[in-house]
């Protein structure tokens, strides 16, 4: 990913700025680029004909820019009409939090909030390159691996371009936070880490025999493994 | 879960009805409720101030009833003022699909989406059995184990109940399909299951010595395992 050498520090609109639990905002942007680039699909919300509406889909981060993929997700948005506002928001569990009351139970959890109005990525070249961030997001290695769109799959396809100029991080981390009175109730308390992992590749059953898994896809990691 | 004898089948109004990839769409009841007590979290979606908003929050399901968190969420429905409209997303990632071509990359996923309007639970004997639902849902065993919710936690808390009225599934399994003219690529085709699990339970540093990790943590299991 490119990083321009002088990106501002994350938005504080009012919308960003956390109204509680202030302690769990960053404001780092690369608190936002790490959650962005640990998740492999977002929650993309907008107003359709004045109803909320909420979709899961892929995207892929590219500096200061997240492409927003060609499917459901972006179909939703251009009906929506010319540039409509969206709310993008990506979410990454880390743990259930056990504390010694119900009431403080909680979850170790890095969460982004970006919102924009996301531009229909038109010109060719860029749908291409936008296309390959998404790919090499959802799936690292593959676009040198299959076959690239041609002409037509590209003029089927949108592509939408979401700038992370307004967004907001809120990150849990650590043990739980028993005011002391409370540890004469004798429960447990700590944490139980909730982790995503990587199975064993299933080849399809069309496959030819003696192409072997590649490993771009045999040796994939979760991010920050 | 306590099921009702009677349970209709998930609706068919325009914007549950799927546009497109409509072999995707489950119409079974039970489809709802295994995405819905397959997952951890929900995306909860609602227009605020004319904006959209989409925030994570815990939930928990009741039978035909979900109930959502007493947290941020809660909250920003709240803010929204009386029984606002909102669409709540679920999603569980099962698999990225390896194509012989670009265009057909995809992945495998279950996601339900629920459209209607929260109802705050007031009644504090039914706000009592919507936190314990919540609480199962994020920690089962933890109800019987921690302290629950006193008088003053149970004042401070909000719990919103959404009715599984107007909702969809969509459902995304199987190997890649593609074209066999493609199958000349030489191109790798699978899927790379990818899966969540439990990591071992971290003690908080102020748990006292020879508390042990109860099985209702220790032994937690993902759904489905």
């Amino acid at each position: 990913m490119t990083e321009p050498t002088t990106a501002p520090p994350l938005s504080s609109t009012s919308r960003t700025s956390l109204g509680r639990k202030k302690d769990r905002a960053a404001t780092d942007r690369a608190d936002l680029h790490d959650v962005l680039d640990g998740a492999l699909i977002c929650h993309l919300g907008l107003v359709l004909d004045g109803h909320p509406q909420v979709l899961p889909t892929g995207y892929g981060r590219d500096g200061e820019v997240l492409y927003l993929h060609g499917s459901t997700g972006a179909r939703s948005v251009l009906a929506a009409g010319a540039e409509p506002e969206v709310c993008v928001t990506v979410t990454l569990l880390d743990a259930v939090v056990y504390s010694r009351t119900l009431n403080d139970h909680s979850m170790n959890y890095r969460s982004a909030v970006i919102y924009g109005r996301p531009r229909a990525v038109l010109d060719p070249a860029e749908k291409l390159h936008g296309l390959r961030v998404l790919s090499e997001h959802l799936a690292p290695g593959s676009w040198d691996h299959a076959r690239e769109p041609d002409a037509k799959e590209l003029a089927a396809v949108a592509v939408l371009a979401l700038p992370l100029a307004e967004a907001s991080v809120k990150i849990r981390s650590g043990p739980p936070t028993d005011d002391p009175a409370e540890h004469a109730t004798g429960a447990w308390a700590g944490v139980l880490p909730f982790r995503t992992e990587w199975g064993t590749p299933i080849p399809a059953p069309d496959l030819a025999p003696g192409i072997p898994t590649p490993p771009h896809i045999a040796d994939r990691r979760t991010p920050h493994d």
